[in-house]
């Protein structure tokens, strides 16, 4: 007895570890040749996995990258709530989760690319951020600190510009450390007057809780 | 003599459409499937002329969707240029072009999703539209009317936010008629008061100056 479910802990971490290759393959996928490159040939090849192993795991090339998106963007997402639920200024909740963001991609370039290459019209990655960014900007409208007549034109103009952002700073040959630059102009988008967008982000940021796995 | 001349008008004529097929198959290749879905194959298909016949107009794929830039971006970039010359306050330059370049994008759905689809991150288009926005924001920093740290991020930034109200304008399925929202926060990002860019946005736009072909 003892042994089966020793033996099935050993399949299921395998298991684990194919999936999590896969997921891995597909990203350096994207981050290199950009979405439309993703092939399930080009996955497993990368992955150094039997092709038809794939479909044991997912059921298509959009598949895995709703599935890279989940792990890596949602689960920061549920980070920078975990982060920002206790917080009142919706201004500083919005320059914490901006800069967060822009601290992921220039600590992690892979991620940032995968950013970047799905670009500003990819559904899922449009769905799982898009929302969030929304609701942030919308408590700040409730309580009178943004000043924004459109609220979800606002938040899709951020996504875009922190991506324009992203790549500025991870394609540009001759920065400098990145400043925080963008988010003043993306507070200053909000409504927030061009002096005090200034002193916000440069507020200490907070560290990212840690949150369980889902 | 007459004849010869006639004959090398018609054969002359012939190239320039054959040149303007494939240059629309590619805007319309992309304009669906991405930029990344363009084969020489599939620009060739779609115009009807024989493949070996693509290397008498164009070296290469990405040469063909070079043209499509200079022909579609670079040229607007042209007008917008004779349009502003003669304007002063880089306020209303910006917000101008801003307007005209998105109303291009609704008038021509086809020219916008080539925009959309070749995204943030394409070197062309942002060599061809990202010096212009420099130098218009460097404009306004220079007279005082922008307040603007870090130009080229600016510059890099409002076209990352304005292709994203593209793809939410053409993207959308229960839109009204598109405000100027997208050009006010644009405007409020380069550090003009929220409620002077609200002004300016709807300021009459004038129209946009014809010029001579290249």
């Amino acid at each position: 007895m003892t042994q089966t479910v020793l033996a099935l802990g050993r399949r299921e971490r395998k298991q684990a570890e194919t999936r999590r290759r896969l997921i891995e393959a597909a990203r350096d996928q994207i981050s290199e040749g950009g979405v439309e490159s993703i092939t399930i040939t080009s996955i497993t090849e990368r992955a150094d996995v039997a092709q038809g192993t794939f479909y044991n795991y997912f059921e298509s090339r959009d598949a895995v990258i709703d599935a890279l998106i989940f792990e890596s963007v949602e689960r920061l997402g549920q980070r920078l709530d975990a982060l920002t639920a206790g917080m009142s200024d919706a201004a500083h909740i919005y320059s914490f989760s901006l800069r967060h963001l822009m601290n992921t991609a220039l600590s992690d370039p892979a991620w940032g690319w995968v950013m970047i290459r799905l670009g500003i019209a990819h559904e899922t990655l449009l769905q799982t951020l898009g929302p969030r960014a929304a609701r942030d900007l919308q408590i700040g409208v409730d309580s009178g600190r943004f000043s924004i007549p459109d609220v979800s034109l606002a938040a899709a103009m951020t996504f875009g510009a922190l991506l324009s952002a992203m790549h500025e700073y991870l394609g540009g040959t001759d920065r400098d450390a990145p400043s925080t630059h963008y988010a003043e102009y993306l507070l200053r988008m909000a409504g927030i007057p061009a002096h005090e967008a200034h002193e916000i982000v440069r507020l200490p940021l907070p560290a990212l809780p840690e949150i369980a796995d889902a």
